[in-house]
Parts: C-alpha cells; sequence; structure tokens
C-alpha cells in the first residue's frame, strides 16, 4: 500500500494527518477500520517511527481515532456524518411572548458563579490565550505611552493599532488603510454605532436567523424593526431569498455574521458574499458585517469578507480581539465605509474615546508575529475541541438530535427534538452546574426553543467530556418523559 | 493690631492665608493695601516667622497679595469684584443654523496638535494627576486580576470599585450600597445610558443653558428635543423656572449639572437642589444629575448632589474619575435608582462590559487614602489657577467683558462684548497655537457666540500667561475693528 500524503501543511506529520482525516471525512476509512501500522508506514515512506507517530496522536487529540493496546490506531468517529445536520431555518414572523430579556439576563448572571462549566460563553478561556504575552505588552504600553495612557487616545482610536488592522486586512481580501478605520470598545459597540448611524427608529433592518442576541436586543432598544431571514446552517442567508426579502420589504439596513456564524456556525462562500455585496448595493441597503470570528479558521486560508468585495463603501465591516485574544480589553473597530464620520461622532457623543493603554498593547502585539503565532495554536485547539465535542454529543445525546458543523469559530448549535424547551433544560442544567445558550435567545420569534449553543471555547478536558455526559443525560430524561 | 486666625483648615499657615483672604474678598483689605509685617505679626500671635512667610507665600501663589522688594506684602488682586459677571441666560428657544458639530469636530482634532496651548481641554493636565502611583495601581491590578485582566468583568462593573465610589458617596451626604451603582466608560457614557432608558424618540428634555455640549449632541442623535432653561451663573436652574417650565412643555427627563458646572461653574445650594428634587419627583420627572466636579471643590466641604435627598430613586447620579485622575482609563458610573435594570441591559447590548483593568486599578486607588490626598493638592492647584486666571484675563483682556467666578472645577466662562464671533476668535487664536471652546457649542439655539470656555485644568506658567495675554490681544483688537 503506497499512500500520497498531500495536505496542505508546512509539517510533514500534519500532511500525513490530512491525508488520513479526508480519507475518514470520505468514509474511505470507516468507523471501525484499522489505519496502517506504523512500522510498515514507516518503512514503506522513509518516514520516521516518530513522525508518524506524531501524525496518529494529533488524529487521537481531535478524537478521529483511539488506539487499542497491542493492536494499532483505529477509527473511532467521522464527524462528516454524525449526528443528524441542521436545515435551513424557516422563519415565520410571528413575535413570541417569552420574556428574553430576563433569561438572557440570568444566563449572564450565572456567568459569574465559580465552579460552572460555561457551555454558555462565546469567548476563549484563559488557559488557551497568551496571557504573559499581552501582559507584557500591557505593561510595556503603560511604561511608554504619554502620561502613562492617563490621557484621552484620539477619537478615531490608537494609530499604530489601525495601521496593524488595515495590514491584517489583506488576510481576507482587504485593502484598508489607517484611517478607514474606527476603534471601539468591542465588537457589540462598533455594531452599535453601525445601526444608530444608519437608522432611525421605526426602520426595519434584515438579519440571519438564528442570530446573535446582542443585535436583536440592542436593535430593538433603538426601536428598530426585525425581519429574520432564512439561514442556511453552512453557507448562511442567500442571495435570492435576500432579494424576496429586499422586494417586499422596506429594508434599511442588513446584519450578517458572515464567516462562523453565532449561533449557527455557518460560513459563507466567496461568491455567496459577492453576490450579496452587489445585490445590496444596487439596492441601496448598507451591511454590517460583524466579522468576529473569521480569523478562527479550521481550513487552510482564512475566508474572504463581504469588505473585501465592496466598492462603493457600503460595507461597515466590524471586528475585533475579543474572540482571540482578550474579551476584557474591550478593543474592537469598524470599517464604516462612506459613514466614517458619522460613526466618529457618535463615538464622541457616546464614550468620548475608547480605553488608552488596551489600544496601544494590541497595536504593539500586533505588529509583531505573535498574533499569527497565538493563532495558528488557537486554530488547532478549537478544531480539535469542535470534534471532540462533536464526537461526546454523538455518544451522550440522543440519536436524533441534529448538529451543526462549523468551519471555525467557537460553537455548536444543537436542535433536540420539538418538544423540549431548552430554557427548562438550561435550569435543570445549572443545578449540576452546567450552562448554555437556550435556542430562545437567539430570535424575537416563537423558534427554536428546542435548540441551544454551545461553546468549546475551552481546553478539553474529562471535566468537560463529563458535563456533556450530564448533559446528554439530562436531554434523554426530558426526552424520554415526553416520549 | 490684633487678627484672630479662624481659617477653618488644619495647617495654622493655611488658617492665616484664609482669613487675610476672606478679608480681601469682603473688601476689609482693599487692592494696595499693606498686609502687616511677617516680623510684627510673628511677635504678637506669637507664631514663628516661617509659618507667616508660608501663608503670605500661598496668598502670593493664589495671585491675592504681591511681595514687594524692601517693603512687604501688598494687596495685589480682589477676585470677587473684577471683571463683571455674568447674568442668568434666559435661553430664546430660536434654532440657529451654524454647523456646530463641524466646529466641535475641528476643535477635537485641534486638540491632538502638538504646541498648542490647550484652553479647550476640560480635563487636568498630566503634570497635575498621581501617574507613578496610578500606573503602579494599574500594574498591580494586571498582575492580581484573574487572567490578567482579558476576561470580561461583571455587566454591573468591577466590585470594588463600586464599593469604593459607595464609601465616597458619605462626603456628598449620599447613602449608596455597591449594588446601587453601574460602571460605565466615562461620565458621558453614564448620561448617554440614562437619557436612552427614560426617553424614547420625541421625547423632549430640558437642560441648563448654556450645557455641556455632549449631552446635547447626544441627545439631538436619539431624537429628543431639548428645552434650555435660563440658568444663573452661580445657583444654576431656579426651581421657579423649572416649574413653569413642568406645566408648559411636557418634560420626561432634566438633565442637570449640579456642582461646578461646565461651562459656567455654578454650583447649585442645597436647599435648592432639595426644592427641584422635590419638584421633579412630585411630576414624576427623571433628574439625570452629573456629578463629575463635585470633588474639586475650593471651600471647606464638598457640596451635596441632588442625589442625596432622593428617597424615590428618581434621580440617575452619574459621575467618573475622567476629571480628577485618569481620563483615558475611561472609567465612570452610575447610581440610577428605579433604572438600574434598564441600565444593566442597556451596557451589555452596547458594550457587554467595560474594561477590565482600570476599573479593578481604581477600586484599590480610592480604597487607600490617596484619592483624597492627591484631590486636596488638586483643588489647591485648581484653585490659585482660577484666581491666576481671573487676574490675568482681568489684565489682558477689554474692561467691559464679564467672568464667570467657580467656586470648584476646571473652568471659566467667558461673556464678550455682544459683537465679536469667538468662533472667528477660535480661529485667529489657533494660528497663534491658543485654543478654547467657542460659546456657540454650548447650545442648540441662536446664543453665546460672544462666549468662550476657558479651562485652566494645567499648571500655572510663564507660557499659559502669555497665551492668555495674546488671547486677549486679540479681542481687543477684534473690539476695536467693530467700535
Amino acid at each position: 500500500m503506497k499512500i500520497v500524503f498531500k495536505g496542505k501543511s508546512d509539517h510533514l506529520y500534519l500532511q500525513i494527518a490530512e491525508t488520513f482525516q479526508k480519507q475518514i471525512l470520505d468514509e474511505v476509512l470507516k468507523i471501525g477500520d484499522k489505519l496502517p501500522s506504523v512500522r510498515l508506514l514507516s518503512k514503506e515512506h522513509a518516514i520516521s517511527v516518530s513522525t508518524i507517530l506524531q501524525a496518529y496522536y494529533h488524529l487521537e487529540a481531535k478524537g478521529l481515532v483511539e488506539s487499542r493496546p497491542q493492536s494499532g490506531y483505529y477509527v473511532s468517529f467521522n464527524p462528516s456524518r454524525f449526528p443528524r445536520k441542521i436545515e435551513k431555518s424557516d422563519p415565520i414572523q410571528v413575535v413570541k411572548n417569552k420574556n428574553v430579556e430576563a433569561i438572557i439576563g440570568e444566563v449572564y448572571d450565572d456567568l459569574a458563579m465559580d465552579g460552572v462549566v460555561k457551555f454558555s460563553l462565546s469567548v476563549p478561556s484563559p488557559e488557551i490565550l497568551p496571557l504573559a504575552r499581552l501582559n507584557k505588552a500591557m505593561i510595556q504600553s503603560l511604561r511608554d505611552l504619554p502620561a502613562n495612557g492617563t490621557s484621552y487616545e484620539k477619537i478615531q482610536g490608537n494609530e499604530e493599532l489601525r495601521r496593524q488592522v488595515a495590514r491584517w486586512s489583506m488576510h481576507w481580501g482587504g485593502h484598508l488603510q489607517a484611517d478607514d478605520l474606527v476603534t471601539t470598545a468591542g465588537c457589540m459597540n462598533a455594531v452599535s454605532y453601525c445601526l444608530q448611524a444608519i437608522t432611525k427608529p421605526g426602520d426595519t433592518i434584515a438579519v440571519e436567523s438564528p442570530v446573535y442576541f446582542g443585535v436583536l436586543r440592542f436593535a430593538q432598544s433603538i426601536g428598530l424593526k426585525i425581519l429574520e431571514l432564512p439561514t442556511d446552517p453552512d453557507t448562511g442567508v442567500d442571495p435570492d431569498d435576500l432579494r424576496n426579502a429586499l422586494e417586499q420589504h422596506d429594508i434599511k439596513a442588513c446584519f450578517f455574521v458572515t464567516n462562523f456564524s453565532n449561533p449557527t456556525g455557518y460560513c459563507m462562500p466567496d461568491e455567496q458574499k459577492e453576490a450579496i455585496v452587489k445585490l445590496l448595493s444596487k439596492h441601496g441597503v448598507p451591511l454590517i458585517e460583524d466579522d468576529l470570528y473569521g480569523d478562527v479558521y479550521f481550513g487552510n486560508k482564512r475566508p474572504r469578507s463581504c469588505k473585501s468585495f465592496d466598492e462603493e463603501g457600503n460595507v461597515l465591516w466590524c471586528s475585533s480581539i475579543s474572540k482571540t485574544l482578550a474579551p476584557g480589553y474591550r478593543v474592537g473597530w469598524v470599517a464604516p465605509g462612506k459613514y466614517i464620520d458619522k460613526i466618529k461622532s457618535l463615538k464622541l457623543y457616546h464614550c468620548i474615546t475608547s480605553a488608552t493603554a488596551q489600544q496601544a498593547a494590541l497595536g504593539s502585539f500586533l505588529a509583531t508575529g505573535r498574533y499569527e503565532q497565538h493563532l495558528r495554536k488557537l486554530r488547532q485547539t478549537l478544531h480539535t475541541n469542535s470534534l471532540q465535542f462533536t464526537r461526546a454529543i454523538g455518544e451522550y445525546f440522543p440519536e436524533e438530535i441534529k448538529l451543526s458543523t462549523p468551519k471555525g469559530g467557537f460553537i455548536l448549535w444543537l436542535e433536540l427534538a420539538e418538544h423540549i424547551d431548552t430554557y427548562q433544560l438550561y435550569q435543570e442544567a445549572m443545578q449540576q452546574k452546567i450552562s448554555f445558550a437556550p435556542g430562545t435567545m437567539f430570535t424575537l420569534q416563537d423558534r427554536y426553543q428546542n435548540c441551544m449553543r454551545l461553546s468549546y471555547g475551552m481546553p478539553w478536558s474529562a471535566e468537560v467530556e463529563q458535563a456533556l455526559k450530564k448533559l446528554g443525560g439530562l436531554v434523554k430524561k426530558m426526552n424520554g418523559s415526553m416520549a
């Protein structure tokens, strides 16, 4: 047997692992199949035993294979066929009467509790962040800044940080300049300015569905009407569906999380992004693009953003480092295209400026190669986590559940049996100190009560596996009690 | 001659200085009068020569007396009668058509220029801040915080900081608990949440006039109508005027900077505060109280706040450390009374949380006696500055100008001859690298074009004196050119 190792990675062991991974996903190797013996493979390909072992360990960490003592490595799991996939959403535009605001408050408050396994928190846990290096950058910036960072930053934000974000934009097909950007207190803060800049109370905006609850709540708080669009769990909003919506409704703005969306994890294909940008441009409707998760891709390159197809300044591209470096720094940014003056005014009137020291620290952090180095590690960890979570959910949850298959990001979206109310499940899970985000948070409609969002942004561990097992047990019990 | 020294300060030299200061203000000692000789005073009162000298130096630093070689100390200046005082404003509710937004943008942008004497910036300059101690607190908090401050803070904000702000509230007659407070990204951010929590687009709010431009701009940006009330430059809005306004208009909220207001510097007397709180409570109209400058008083004790008279949770008390410690930290707070849940939701939807490290650093800074110690020094510096500025303005500006007489805070409000446009003056002053805030920024009406705000939050120096001299010269020239 001769295999051609053609993974796209630099390292040989990764090339080997990727080749086997593809065979597993394509079901060339089926669950239960034995992988070639290490010794044999080493001999045939003139590759050292330790490199082959490294490749197998890597597949084992991802939960794809298991080693059986005195026997070898066997395929144990294939994420591509198990469990069932979620279908495209079909929002019904019927408003529910649940007090979702109270549910969101409860979920957030519970985050402060000690000893809770926080599947509800869609940020990386500190264990997988470069804390020491970030802290060094912070202390250095406090030392270097005029008046130790006690003075106001420019309204538009720290110049070095903006320069670095602009430099980084080439990774997603962008060609930003520092002056195209305004810094904000995180990505949600950027989105909030965008919505205020381009809408007025009573206007209608169109969003994907399910959609990040923060945007729904914010839009409601400023008096907007919200149209939830059908959304494919792999590719997001279809241009045809959007065209229909634009023809039937007076839509003033769109909001999409185009890469590894929260909560479904879809990643919009590049051609679709281009089509959406052209369509919206034709209708004169601005797009707020939340590209918060774009850097955390599991494939070989970063997906592009809608902004990269924007020729008219019609896309307001928002992002931050809250999902990759330091949520508590509260640093984000927006490239608001032709709305930049409005965004600067809004920032001035709301907050004057954002915190000085963190912006400077991130500016210098991004200027080195450290961010890239950290991201490489983070992607690996999260990819492995996503596979481990998927495997464990397949193992511990009822068979008929459906599950998203994200190609990046932090989160899984689960659809349980129709009769299950995940808010009730949440309350039972919290008794066992397990939190997650109930599906009802992600819509204003009477939907997704049987869905839930799980974050896998923490290191994989026996404790996490136990928590998933308990959670699966609770779901099975609820399944049974209604059967 | 036997004088009874009865100043209220701890130090004997300050008691002596305060006694003479009172005599100067009361015109018992007139400009040109000689103070008792140091030797004589020392002998009569059995006080050391050095203590008497310290008292005279103190008066000299305040610009009240001058030493004449081989002769002694003479009264050189009496701020209580010179120059003329500003009259109560009488807003006319006629909207102007100047592009004030552009003017504000221009003034802010010019702040970034090097080598400009920034009379426009109403924050303390770094030279009078405890930079080293603050920085130490920052570095310590980065070290002590879980995950070095990279994690989200609680939505309500750092607990120790809230506890310290609550403890500090006894200084202004408050009795807050940590749980009564929500932290924000500075005071303007707190005010912005308050306005959003209690109004909806189309509502009318009542404000003092002239009023801090940030509030005007923010209120406009969320679609509010603004009623500018007559405002006394010493005592603020009169309860009778407010009653009339409440009867004639459907006012949904009031906004007042009750202590050392920006820009007129008025401080509302305690009885008046109580009357306003009762009146608003009777009408069910909430009060947003901006108490940003309250800690920077020149008298013997901190003025109370309206919040201290609030029994129904009807006052939303906002403040920050941007005017006393570190504007660039972007830390403020609000005690929103019965609106606390709404404020917490708004903060969550706009920004999720505020920056973690600065909150913790300030919590520990306020827990020691350092804040009190710093404030004592800051008040002294600013009081001296206010007197020096007043003296210099009296010396270099045309005689007929009118000037505020603040009892605290950072700023002077000048009224020039009616025909002078201070925006035109601003442009001429910037040619000489001097900035200030033109009066037109502080109203939505066709008013205050001949007014200007000067900040004295920088160390007094020959350069500052020169800048005031140049500015006075420009005003004199404009006076003359139209005469």
